[in-house]
């Protein structure tokens, strides 16, 4: 999507084949700035520091890490090299399924008994596959929600009201996004739109990225503290909540940033659909309940200090926001039970949030 | 509560009649420091900028303001300046009753008829009263909350988990709080109590004073934020929610911090009891529905901006965690309807959230 008058994918390459180009994402939105991935480490770093985040950028991400493992790999031991890889890679966060699903698709590339210049190759065109394949599914996506926007402006006349929780935007994706997608699609249209953009502490990925994205593609939209969500459903000032998903179950649950669940509440009792938009590669259809996944722990540093913007220094501050004397808990994702789900939005179509839902899109 | 090893007030004379006291609650818990108000003007100003906030405390802080305005009156126009003082404080801040219900207290002692010196007199003692009164009812509420902590920690044998939200705690009172004197009680008197404390955003009065009074008082606690008491209710991390009120209506209705409703869900929605602290000076007996409130809408600033405490420089430090091209919106309070609380703790004891619970309590 747009930044300026640029068009941007979340992650790309130019000419050099050895070099991968991410957006430093913990920057945003006060500066802009261009990371190299050069090697595997490179690509784990990249993903356990945050420099991406988003579960289908993190899949990417770790697909484009194999291939550079695979491009500077020893020629004596390159297949170990590469496996070894897969396993830091899949290792370096936990909730997300995308990127398990991303590290085996890129393992599977790995004919041990081939040669060293085939696996190159093959993990090239896969890596650069899975992120067109990301790109085409956020598309299809945004046009599957699409009707959903349509129908609720056609019903009320007036523009749609969209509340959004972190980011499920194309920065978390390669393009589109997600849960960002059917409001880019409706907006290009000229379906009038306005997003309530939660502001998801403790990294604050909503204020900082989604409302940068939005604001960027010139989209409609105003920040609100994750307290306030609730209140604005009850004055009848949401007509559809829209998130992503870092995973969701074989029956519904959805995994997703901390918090979704919440709002979630507010809008079942205050009858509001509750949609969640996510690529099938987001679905985990080994795993039944969402209380099986594991929610990944992040640091007391994220809730006891806050990045921003230093106004008089013009620098990027952290400060501490919180005593020292006290003790943190940060979960980093919350279950949204499937019975508070109105629907899924995927790149097949919009189905319950059931086993029979899902397998009628996806039983193949 | 002690701060250290003193016992403090959340606000207080010492030997000039003409001075009150009061904390800087901006500026905890990084910096402790004391403000003199000497005119009404000053409380008024006190009251705004949030120097003191919390529902009670703003009643107490009003009803001193009251008292200065007369202490300072012109001797030929001392009446129409203690009412314009009264009128000035009243608006001060739109959403606790207790800040109306003082501040017609206090007129009630001005006889334009009597004398000043008398006015002054009554003034003063009736201030003190308010005070005392406020000091009394948050003991009592204690005294009456600490029964269901007692309770929840025979029944579980093990530390009781108790969610807050924003402060009701004594910063926000005279003395002990009201959400948090059931927990200072039976912190004291050794029942064990571990204290989630909800981050509050935009103004952080959980992480910033909720915090700090716990902390200052040895009661263990833990920040959250905003987004992940859900998880924790789900995960069987809570066994009460503790909260207080600005405003509760004749009917159960409580309007309180932004965010309390959400929490208010997810404790139904997990069995968990929910329950209101306030004392009767927060009940508004006048008002049947919480949507009748109004709803205060604060600056943007305070979603823009974060408050903390610089660890380089040493000082407080502003920063800016939202790009300018994005709009705020701020509303201060949501309202819980009485559906979703299982009960009022009040200084005359425990009622149901309706209008018969209330008025078994409150009928005189």
């Amino acid at each position: 999507m747009r930044i300026g008058n640029t068009h941007y994918r979340s992650i790309w390459m130019e000419e050099d084949p050895g070099i991968v180009r991410v957006i430093d994402q913990r920057k945003l939105p006060f500066e802009f700035e261009v990371v190299e991935l050069r090697s595997a480490e490179d690509a784990c770093t990249a993903i356990c520091e945050m420099i991406v985040r988003g579960a289908p950028l993190i899949g990417v991400t770790a697909a484009y890490g194999i291939y550079l493992a695979g491009l500077n790999s020893d020629p004596q031991h390159w297949c170990e090299e590469v496996r070894l890889a897969g396993e830091k890679l899949k290792s370096s966060r936990p909730t997300a399924v995308n990127l398990a699903y991303a590290v085996d698709v890129m393992l599977g590339e790995v004919n041990c008994a081939g040669s060293r210049e085939g696996m190159i190759d093959r993990l090239f065109h896969m890596a650069v596959r899975m992120a067109e394949d990301e790109v085409n599914r956020s598309r299809e996506i945004g046009n599957q929600g699409l009707t959903l926007i349509r129908d609720l402006y056609k019903k009320r006349g007036k523009p749609v009201n969209i509340l959004t929780h972190c980011n499920a935007g194309w920065l978390a994706c390669v393009d589109y996004g997600t849960a960002t997608a059917p409001i880019y699609l409706a907006h290009d249209q000229g379906i009038p739109v306005h997003v309530w953009v939660d502001e998801t502490r403790p990294r604050n990925q909503g204020s900082r990225l989604t409302a940068y994205e939005l604001s960027q593609h010139g989209v409609p939209h105003t920040v609100i503290v994750d307290n306030a969500g609730g209140h604005l459903m009850q004055n009848g000032e949401v007509d559809l909540v829209l998130v992503g998903s870092d995973r969701t179950t074989r029956t519904g649950d959805v995994v997703n940033k901390i918090g979704t669940y919440l709002k979630a509440l507010a809008a079942r009792d205050n009858e509001i659909p509750f949609y969640v938009a996510l690529p099938s590669t987001s679905i985990d259809l080994n795993m039944i309940e969402g209380s099986e996944t594991e929610i990944e722990t992040r640091a007391e540093a994220e809730v006891a200090f806050m990045e921003g913007w230093n106004e008089k220094s013009l620098q990027p501050e952290k400060i501490r926001v919180l005593h020292e004397s006290s003790n943190v808990a940060n979960p980093g994702f919350d279950i949204t039970p499937a019975r508070l789900v109105t629907g899924l939005i995927t790149e097949r179509g919009i189905c319950d949030a059931t086993e029979q839902g899902i397998g009628s899109l996806f039983g193949d």
